[in-house]
């Protein structure tokens, strides 16, 4: 047996209800390394181009990376991947939680679903044995109560469950898949393929870890992490405060968006931070298996809400998604919209950003009070934004045209609204700035899985703290100095292109971006050691970056099989514009500037600098000659 | 102070006597690492180009890595840069032995040399003090009379010299320079432009290692290299053969260049063997700084001719071209030619290649008795080819021709002789078979230094020994199966772009290649963990991999900014003809199949496919952007 995986890849047709196995040789492994590339071997081999999205002929893949179960931080995280109902692109997303090494410690490295189950069911994994089980009684259920009756079922409460609520069952386009109530496969709308395909969850329970080749190394390391991951300001600040740390000071200099991007400073700021959670309604910090940070939030209430600590609390995208994004200053609002999402299978910033924009057309007259399902939709609304919630998870009235998406909303709505849709490929923009995080707006206009924060969420324009330790991780990939800082230029492009490749590898491999990123806690050298001690190739940071890109490559290839081109590389219209008032007044992207940049960023990636094709050399050089031969199918490769 | 390496470049005005001295900081350091890419950095930004080689304006670069000089085994190796008088393109050539260390303890990193002196002089490094001291007592003298005269001059027997001897002086364009008698910066004649600027040797002595940041890492590597090394089958045979341990292989598997490339096998190859060498003029093995394996031969003999140990014993590279590739038989006359070749300062390779194709060019009539200073220069007449060596190192009657290089030479003789010789850009092909190593020829033919056997000297075609070892190695940078053999293809083209960068952070860094190429005994991680170690920096293989490309491009930019292209890069005529017999019978290489491939390779490295002018975005990537724009005012540097 091959170490650190099953070698085992579970295959579920759910229209026959055949289950098979695929095995892969131990290159193979080392080439894909689980997670997203393995994801995108089989869309690239199994799934023929211009399948409908919630079409039967759809896959849907639950990936672990080669490393994830072992008992180290960082390690527990899996990637969901399909074609994206949002944005007819690649989905690919992560999560944290329990849900990966469960499914590994069960016997399989992947789950890849296809077809779809006359009636509701759901997929039950129990050391090696397969079921598909009927979930009748589940549907309609929110993802907490499923998860409890498929515990009481089976008669295990150790099970783990993967799964969505109403808003997946109704095909909400940017559905979640949920795990533990509160650790979300969360952007690209997997849920809602999910639901198309009649699967209520999945349910994974394992008591077989895979041996791993040196455990004593991962021991040390795992310790060493625990003994010293908080001598890291940046970990530090996630454990006291968890990712919303960043919200106020973001704020303060201009980095938040607000009211729909309509500017970058909330005057409320406090009153939505950290800070403040920790001294109102905070009940805990809570980690993913094997961690020793904790940055996950535990939050109740009682008042204006109801907020069910089951479900966890907000992270910073969700705070400034619900808060200063739709202009809430109410953090028990902003909660409850949280946990709304949690149970009903909702990606937290594709929910508030769908309502901001709806409140900002209801501001401008393009939306009236009547067309809102009679709330009075103005940011800074609380109440109103928290029925939105279950009005986009149930699509009643405008939550039902909400729930396509804001692209597929605006262009319904008509009458102008396009212009508040602040969206990239049908995906709707994470909270992050591009106008000030020069590089951020590169990564929203070409990440293949469309607008897209984790690629670089940490542009070096945004170093708020533990800056050296930055410059050391980024020494290592041999970027040595200081760059400027908001600005998109050649040196920057450089960075992007070597940091993309760095956070692409880590969501390959499924490594929490938390404990490696450049303000973390590994060292380049301790991810080295851990996955060499995890599989027993002795690797290199070499080998690993290419896998990432690898990934990036693969990605591209799909999304160029399925008919996009480098033209759709673009930004929504508004980050054109200068940022009216607050620290960074007047920041703005340049078109001409930007257009340059997107060249020298395909260039960069060996495409063609104008279709993003990718070069046929460039895909040999990434062991991907069979990618360029399946593209050559449908279009010219470029030699 | 930083680690590892001094922070300071000695430059010597040899016209007007003056010295001076260059200061980088880390980051720059850290960006080229010393060796080659510091060679190329001063050859692109205080070199115009068209400078005649043999001009006073040419620059002549003694360069160590910044890692040389620690005591581990294969830190001992420095590096000459200029533009070679052969090729008029790039050339860099690495030697190890005594002299890099000693003139990183003596205070300097590397010493850039332009003008010309007015009379014969030497200079001389003593811990930092810089004198230009007279040579005309030394100017005629060979290497070795050359070395004791200085080092009695200057009292001091411990005094590394490196310098030339008459060939150098003659400007024989294949002359070498020659350290300690016996290890040679061989290759693309840097010893003819160190005779152009009447520089006849540098002397250095030094007391001053510069720190390194981890001592202890260092000697626990260096005492494992120590331990372990013999472990290795590859390293036992260099102790116990040198690297002539692959001749006979070479010649019983089709491998081995014979009588000019002719054939590929060779009857007599038992003769001039490196089990022969052990049982008859064998001394004893030794070896350079700091290093274990003692792969250098010392050979003596009293007849047919009086061999002196003080100059070493032949190599592989010499035993070949000496040897097979002149079809002589005997081991002595082989030793003695390599003895004058280290005397006189010429390359082997190019000097037996030269004898070799005037030895085809006599047997062809092209050539008569008289042409050839009157001796019977047929193949396999030793005492003909050792009188020829001597002839060549004085310029004397077809000497004076072959002196010139075999590309000028057949110019020169005209009649039907350019057919015979075997060089690409005008440097002699070394002793490796393109015809059945398929990678081989993409090296020589694009190697910006000219035919290079160097950079990929292990193609997978030829894995003797230690396959396994080989591919743990190779998969550290991801090449995961094992290649076909004897072929051109897709996947071997990756390998080699990876190699190829691999062969080339070596030499930037002036590591031996004997330590680290796929075979040997370090792996990948020891290394970047002793280059760690060295300077404090946390570095990475993707660090180092992207210094090997850098030095690839830096060498590329400087070709074309001299008029190279792609049209350039091509064989010798005679490998597109298949070998005539022997266990290689019809191998030859396929002019259709090679112009594909050079065409994926310059794809592969980002370079246009048909100038091979790199594409802007792979300068920027590289951090080279003002290489960019340093081409761009002379050439278009494509977007």
């Amino acid at each position: 047996m091959p170490y650190a995986y099953n070698g085992k890849i579970l295959k579920v047709d759910l229209s026959t209800g055949k289950t098979s196995v695929d095995e892969f040789d131990e290159n193979w492994y080392r080439t894909y390394w689980g997670g997203s590339c393995l994801g995108a071997w089989y869309m690239l081999n199994e799934q023929r181009p211009g399948v409908d999205p919630f079409s039967p002929e759809n896959l849907l893949i639950f990936a672990t990376g080669v490393p994830t179960g072992i008992p180290a931080p960082g390690f527990a995280r899996h990637s969901i991947i399909t074609k994206s109902a949002a944005s007819n692109a690649i989905a690919d997303t992560e999560a944290g939680g329990f849900f990966g090494p469960e499914l590994k410690f069960a016997g399989y490295d992947a789950v890849v679903i296809k077809g779809k189950a006359e009636k509701p069911v759901y997929l039950w994994i129990n050391d090696g044995k397969v079921e598909i089980r009927d979930a009748g009684a589940l549907w309609g259920k929110s993802t907490g109560e499923a998860q409890a009756l498929i515990r009481e079922e089976l008669g295990d409460r150790r099970i783990r469950v993967a799964g969505i609520g109403p808003a997946g069952e109704n095909l909400v386009r940017f559905a979640c898949v949920i795990n533990e109530l509160k650790h979300a496969n969360g952007r690209t709308g997997t849920g809602a393929i999910m639901g198309s395909k009649n699967l209520k969850a999945i349910a994974a329970r394992g008591h077989n870890q895979p041996p791993t080749a040196d455990g004593k190394t991962i021991r040390d390391l795992a310790k060493w992490f625990a003994d010293h991951c908080m001598e890291n300001p940046a970990n530090r600040g996630l454990r006291i405060y968890g990712t919303g740390e960043i919200l106020a000071p973001y704020s303060k200099d201009g980095l938040l968006p607000t009211r729909n991007f309509q500017t970058s400073t909330f005057e409320h700021a406090e009153e939505i931070s950290a800070e403040k959670m920790n001294e109102t309604i905070l009940v805990e910090g809570e980690g993913c298996y094997a961690c020793a940070v904790r940055c996950k939030r535990v939050v109740k209430a009682d008042e204006p809400f109801q907020v069910d600590p089951a479900y966890g609390g907000p992270e910073y995208e969700t705070m400034a998604a619900f808060g200063s994004n739709c202009g809430v200053s109410d953090l028990v609002a902003v909660s409850k919209a949280n946990e709304l999402s949690n149970k009903y299978s909702l990606d937290t910033i594709s929910t508030g950003s769908a309502i901001a924009f709806a409140m900002e057309c209801y501001e401008n007259g393009i939306l009236s009070q009547q067309d809102c399902n009679g709330l009075d939709l103005r940011f800074g609304n609380g109440a109103a934004m928290v029925q939105m919630v279950e009005d986009i998870a149930h699509r009643r009235g405008l939550g039902d045209v909400l729930a396509e998406g804001v692209k597929r909303a605006a262009e319904k709505i008509g009458r102008g609204a396009e212009k508040f849709a602040i969206h990239w490929r049908g995906v709707e923009v994470p909270m992050h700035e591009p106008r000030v995080k020069g590089m951020l707006g590169i990564s929203y206009a070409t990440a293949p899985i469309g607008a897209d924060h984790v690629v670089v969420e940490h542009d070096t324009d945004f170093d708020f703290n533990a800056p050296q330790v930055f410059m050391d991780q980024a020494r290592s990939l041999g970027i040595l100095c200081r760059l400027p800082t908001h600005t998109i230029d050649e040196d920057k492009l450089r960075m992007y292109y070597y940091l993309e490749q760095h956070f692409s590898f880590i969501d390959t491999l499924d490594i929490c971006v938390f404990t490696l990123a450049p303000v973390r806690a590994y060292t380049m050298d301790q991810v080295v050691d851990l996955v060499s001690a995890a599989t027993g190739w002795e690797c290199s940071l070499h080998e690993i970056m290419k896998a990432g890109e690898r990934r990036v490559n693969m990605f591209q290839a799909f999304n160029i099989r399925e008919g996009f081109r480098g033209k759709d590389d673009w930004l929504p219209q508004r980050f054109f514009e200068p940022i009216p008032n607050g620290p960074r007044a007047g920041y703005k992207v340049d078109p001409e500037q930007f257009r340059k940049a997107l060249r020298l960023y395909r260039r960069m990636h060996n495409w063609d600098p104008e279709t993003a094709i990718p070069y046929r050399a460039k895909l040999v050089e990434l062991d991907l000659a069979w990618v360029a031969d399946e593209l050559a199918k449908y279009t010219e490769v470029p030699e």
